[in-house]
């Protein structure tokens, strides 16, 4: 009987799930949306029936689950507290609970570390063994890969690099703290500078771009950059500063191979890194630059999903081993 | 006969040779001036002098040879690049001239290093897996240590702290960036800061402390702080909350179990690590800052060479292996 892994990917507003054989090979991906109003026990069972019926279509046998979901967590207990982009899932058992259904071990991480791990053997990170996976999306998370192996740190913190300070008392931060990376450069934040300027009445095209001003999201603010507008650019250009100020400290800390930016911000391609390359070049002097890769990730949304798989693979690994 | 390593501990100012049995128990130790003058050659010549004399005395057999240095360095060639500390070092070939004098395996690494290496195995790291060493001197340098290893990174550029941005397009810092750590808060830089306030007329005790302000350094405005003194208290706050950025960028990237501060301006101890840690409960949110320790370094200016002795003690290993 062919063996099989299942990869789960919980995200806050869709979950992929997907089979793999013992090699990797994907067999079947499913993707729907998180409707959080269900609540994690309804959302979990519907997952459980998703891998069931992927299951039952490949005649497989599941030998293991991966899974990727947005902390805080408790890894070593296998239990989700309180994500924010998950309400209600407060001390969710969730290892244990897929454990009772489907008797496999079972490996739990970050979100961004799963992707992190998915870019590192499948996407833009396979030809290095030392990488900071940085995710620019509502939020911004990261994840440190370093000898092919992901890095936990006390209390599974390592890799928050949305809270590196790039702006000394600057802008309050949802974490509690100030000038964060994440409360100047998240889609949320790169959103939230647009809308301010625009309250202020300052001229740009972006508010014909929308019905209305709450409607601004990250991608008004680069496409109306692309297109020329000169507030745009301005909101645009303080977001590549503020990001080259946190990679700078990135890479003179670690010195990683590369430095793979993924999420929904980096889709922006050449328009965010060629820039960040720029400034980057003037910031980080005590190394050579050239040796190290700033490159966008290569599986776009479906980095986290193969990460998810990956971790199955190592788990299933490690129990026979 | 018994069996010895040494340890050579190379500085702008000082050179410490120490020879330790195969168990790291120190048997002899010496320390003596760099004498830049003389140049490489003569200098390693004499280090190669007393190491020899000490082996005579010791009746040892010698297995191993364990090098710290400043860098930039070649490890993987064994050559010493230039550094800002010893003039004339160019491209000196350290490595190949001991093994010709020894004919034992020979480990270089950066002096930071082998003095986060020391302090781990030795020192204020013993209860700790990953850390994160920090010396506080004419410069600010560091090393990273998870899972026991060193970690070296691209180029050896792993630890390279002193060039995080504290300050964004603050002070032009000597790698040619802006607002790197180290164009803050090393202890030349703390002085910098202080003779410059002093020659704009700001009254001060500093001025009774020495004969000309060309003498001030960090410890005359942390002693002058510790009396009361309001420009050196506000030049020290401002050094601890520049601190306080970099280690905060430090913590959130990696969660080290430790952060140990060594270097000269860190023997402030509690004048230090008190505000510190204040600052640190103020900025580091994300995750709970009671689980790293932020320690002085234990082994004070003796990190380095008993980090070289364990460099040594490893090649030794990894060659019998």
């Amino acid at each position: 009987m062919q063996k099989a892994i299942a990869g789960i990917d919980i995200g806050g507003t869709k979950i992929a799930v997907a089979l793999a054989d013992s090699e990797g090979r994907m067999l079947s991906h499913l993707r729907f949306p998180t409707q959080v109003e269900l609540g994690a026990h309804r959302i979990l069972d519907n997952t459980i029936t998703a891998i069931e019926r992927m299951i039952q279509e490949s005649g497989a046998k599941l030998i293991a689950i991966g899974v990727g979901c947005g902390g805080p967590m408790n890894r070593q207990r296998g239990v989700i507290l309180s994500p924010t982009n998950l309400p209600g899932w407060d001390e969710f058992p969730i290892v244990e609970m897929l454990n009772r259904r489907f008797d496999v071990p079972v490996s739990l991480d970050n979100d961004a570390n799963a992707a992190a791990l998915g870019e590192y053997e499948c996407g833009a990170g396979r030809a290095f063994d030392n990488l900071v996976y940085i995710t620019i999306s509502t939020g911004i998370g990261g994840g440190v890969i370093l000898g092919g192996e992901i890095v936990h740190g006390v209390g599974d913190g390592t890799g928050e690099i949305g809270h590196i300070t790039v702006q000394p008392d600057g802008v309050p931060c949802a974490c509690g703290s100030r000038g964060c990376l994440e409360a100047l450069c998240s889609g949320t934040n790169i959103a939230r500078r647009a809308k301010e300027r625009l309250s202020n009445g300052e001229q740009s095209s972006m508010r014909t771009m929308v019905t209305d001003l709450s409607d601004v999201t990250a991608h008004t603010v680069t496409d109306a950059a692309r297109d020329g507008d000169a507030l745009a650019r301005e909101i645009w250009d303080d977001t590549i500063r503020f990001l080259a100020i946190g990679i700078n400290n990135i890479i003179v800390t670690l010195a990683p191979e590369a430095i793979i930016l993924g999420g929904g911000v980096s889709t922006a391609g050449e328009q965010l890194l060629a820039p960040l390359r720029r400034q980057l070049e003037a910031r980080v002097k005590i190394m050579p630059l050239e040796n190290i890769r700033i490159v966008q990730a290569a599986l776009g949304g479906e980095s986290g999903i193969y990460g998810a798989l990956i971790l199955a693979r190592r788990a299933a690994a490690s129990r026979e081993a």
